[in-house]
């Protein structure tokens, strides 16, 4: 039978390595290194679990220090690559080959290891496709974890950040990998399981707690009166007309608008209960004064927010809660909540082509993709029916089909100029001379163009899906670009045509006045108000703390 | 607090009512009908499990038993609707509305209570959309289980049909909802854990084991040249010319002819280690041969399949198992990798129109969907590359694009006519007239014409991708329809010249002699032969033995 179970064998002997280690599965903190050159082999496939948020960074410190003649060329398959530690193992030869998803602050030094050569670039995924590919040809051999608590059985707590943990150990736990855990800390009975210790090999607690990046705050004080136009459009010119009562928001300050308007000018609409009602949403804090004002039902979380614990405990028939009465979040649900689910997906981008295709990448930076790309994207295996679905598939029906279908809304917020008065419409995206420069297989596209349903900017909104033709598209993209090249490049008569039929629509054809687009319509103007709202419940990091 | 915990408060008060009749979290098989009437209230959604294979019978019947005046009106969202008692439920009153994703032996009870008007249809999903809603805007009140074993702390053992447990558990006990779980047995100590007790309520020992269906044995004996023809065209003119390592294959006995001609037909192609070496499948028996040819290396599975249990324990480097040996599925991961993962989904059909659109729906009897509409889709999302994928976008690619982009494969292998004559290809799917009959908001398409790559009938093979505008295509699809009427509706220049341009091809113009497609190809003739290949280990069930 051996034959047939080398990654057993092989598993087996790795643990015998380590045995002397270990007392049950705890192994001190000062062996990590040394436990991590008995587990891992040259070659490996390793999960180093770097999430959006939490970050297994003592063992990633642990494993920069292994012996370099015993430990190398791992293949590296998770989904964030966000510290400095995990560019550092391709640097000095400890891992050669990546794929990923996200690498947010390590963009530019990732685009540089890549330009270097220092890397050998798999793909660079979504999330659940990346976690799709554990399952099919990137299973761990080995997976670095990390986690709050644990017992002395190996059961981990996870607290609110969840994240990828269960869908990593499942993985690698069932293929015969192996399971290391970094834990805060080590406690006789845990507030509740989130992995169970059948599934984990070895628990190290470190000296340090893991860390955990605030990602999802947007300060209220910092919204600008163009993106509440924006929002006041996105919510009248969308929200409404197709009562998007299932969705996603991005995390740009267009759709922090949109959350804080929600229970003021969405209010005044009379739109409370009829959008806005069931999310797939990390938890935003900008989105408490919609909470508290009874809009919302239900929130599934990919993950969790730093300060937000206590409003969570709080709100349990909003969140998903254990019974410790915090937060489970599960970024594979979530993200197929987001996927399958939701009836809109919106959020920002930095540039779009005359095709509404979208990229992040800046020069010089490789950022990932994230969860955009599955969620900003019209799945075709859906087939159950909402409003909102249906009214889009009908805009989008050329007459010709004789099949009733829907489609997911996709929009896409953007200001016509961004930092640096930086164009958002482009002749091409940089993501392709980047792919050039890099010689990647695909150009880093965050959503296609024939996804996209909506465009909004300060000039209005255009409707892609009532579009029939390249040609229709591309001047109603111009017909939002402003004074980008791309607006000015416009055919005035075509896009004052498009503008008569509703395919482009500026505030003033959805009533909105830009006059009333002002602070003053948010629902909170500061951190501060964020934390009245939730009476108190809601604790800022400390530099979100101006007060 | 109390205005934000209604969920719990709610869970606290069915706890309380039920605490008399629980010894710990053990309840009697008796009192399984009173605890479900303390635990269930009217209108709540419940979740009874029934998944592709394994059933909650008993749990099902205890729920018939309720008294209707106390639990009545249930919103039922389970992904399998496949015992007489779920249609009970229905008859009786005691649930009123339906989401679900599969009826499969059901299908004509459900589309007879569905005209009757005795169930409120929500949809008919793929699993994984069904799942994503649970997290969304479906979370299960209460989930009724079923599992092999438990430990008196409620931690349960499902062996290898975990399938859909894991998915169903989380939604519901992270949003205080109530679980109990129906096992085989109460141990000690279980083999494994693969729910942790933490999320479980209640465990019932049932009378009798739970019922599992064998969904995926296709007896070699059972194939027809006319279907080795066209696996041999499969292999040659789409395993082989896209190279496709990573997929999914349908259950029909076309694709398990193809199973068993890759050590044989597949061999003599010099394709081994080209083709079919990663899958999303289900423990098929007939990819026995293949596997011990040496042609496989990695199976994660939806679920398990009766009779195969001691071979995959013997096969870990193969498939997914656990520290008990026995193998570990997972519905919702497996989808995943079956969605993302998978460059090629092929499976069978019953009926395709001109446009490509298919279904298995045929008059009086709605089967549902189960995974292929989600296999069988062109993920949008997906941002990593392969030849195979890159290739079908490039046939797929009208020249415009500026941007690579890939396509997944998704073939329908369909023989012209079907059961008692009834031919495969028609001008209008039957689904539609039973959507109108049923006033159904949509008409239950399996997969839609636009993400179908190829149609193989024994006429030959249609390359959907080649194909420019929708007239091209229907002549293509008529192209392959053979003496249908659709088929004999061809222009015949039109489907010479896509035959010219290798849109169609036949079995000549692939290099197959129809003369070659003799049973003698197969690399197993009968069950008796599988369970050679597996050295004994494969025991299938009685029904398949007839030696």
């Amino acid at each position: 039978m051996s034959g047939w179970s080398k990654a057993r064998d092989a598993r087996g002997e790795r643990m015998s390595a380590a045995a002397s280690l270990a007392k049950g599965k705890i192994v001190e903190a000062a062996d990590a290194t040394a436990l991590l050159e008995r587990l891992i082999r040259p070659g490996d496939r390793v999960c180093l679990e770097g999430d959006n948020q939490k970050q297994a960074d003592f063992l990633a410190r642990a494993l920069i220090k292994v012996d370099r003649q015993k430990v190398h060329d791992l293949h590296v398959v998770q989904s964030g690559l966000v510290l400095p530690e995990h560019l550092e193992l391709f640097e000095s030869g400890i891992a050669r080959k990546l794929d990923f998803s996200y690498s947010g602050p390590q963009g530019a030094a990732l685009a540089r290891a890549l330009d270097k050569g220092r890397i050998e670039l798999g793909a660079i995924h979504t999330y659940i496709e990346l976690f799709a590919r554990y399952y099919m040809d990137l299973t761990p051999n080995v997976a670095l974890i990390v986690a709050r608590q644990a017992d002395r059985d190996g059961n981990l707590y996870t607290g609110p950040n969840t994240e990828d943990t269960p869908t990593i150990v499942e993985a690698t736990a069932f293929k015969d990998g192996i399971v290391v855990a970094q834990v805060n800390e080590i406690v006789d009975k845990l507030p509740r399981v989130d992995i169970q210790g059948d599934q984990v090999d070895f628990v190290i607690q470190s000296p340090t707690s893991f860390y955990v990046e605030p990602l999802f705050t947007r300060d209220p004080a910092s919204v600008t009166e163009t993106q509440i136009l924006m929002a006041m459009m996105a919510i009248k010119g969308i929200y409404a007309e197709y009562g998007v009562r299932r969705l996603n928001h991005g995390i740009g300050f267009a759709t922090a608008a949109i959350e804080l308007l929600l229970p003021t000018y969405g209010e005044s609409l009379g739109l409370k209960g009829r959008v806005g009602t069931h999310w797939a949403l990390n938890p935003h804090p900008t989105l408490i004064p919609a909470i508290e004002s009874g809009w919302v039902e239900q929130i599934h979380c990919f993950g969790s927010e730093v300060g937000m614990d206590d409003y969570m405990r709080a709100r349990p028939d909003i969140y998903f809660t254990g019974k410790d009465g915090s937060l489970r979040s599960n970024r594979m649900m979530c993200q197929n909540a987001g996927l399958y689910a939701c009836d809109m997906f919106i959020g920002g981008t930095l540039q779009i082509d005359l095709d509404g295709n979208s990229s992040t990448v800046t020069p010089g930076r490789i950022a990932g993709f994230g969860g955009a790309p599955n969620m900003g994207a019209d799945p075709h295996g859906r087939r159950h029916a909402t409003d909102a679905w249906l009214k889009a598939g009908r805009e989008a029906s050329d007459g010709e089909q004789t099949l009733v279908r829907g489609r997911k809304l996709v929009v896409q917020m953007v200001e016509t100029f961004g930092d640096k008065m930086a164009p958002a419409f482009v002749d091409e995206l940089d993501s392709i001379a980047l792919a050039r420069k890099l010689d990647l297989e695909l150009a880093p596209v965050m959503i296609y163009g024939d996804d996209v349903t909506h465009i909004v900017t300060e000039e209005g909104i255009a409707n892609l899906l009532l579009c029939r033709g390249r040609a229709e598209r591309e001047q109603a993209i111009r017909g939002v670009a402003g004074y980008t090249e791309a607006g000015r490049g416009r055919d005035r008569k075509a896009v004052e045509a498009l503008r008569q039929r509703g395919v482009i629509r500026r505030p003033e054809d959805l009533g909105v006045d830009p006059l009333d687009a002002t602070r003053g319509l948010l629902a909170a103007h500061s951190i501060n108000d964020l934390v009245d709202w939730s009476g108190g419940l809601y604790r800022p990091p400390s530099k979100f703390r101006n007060w």
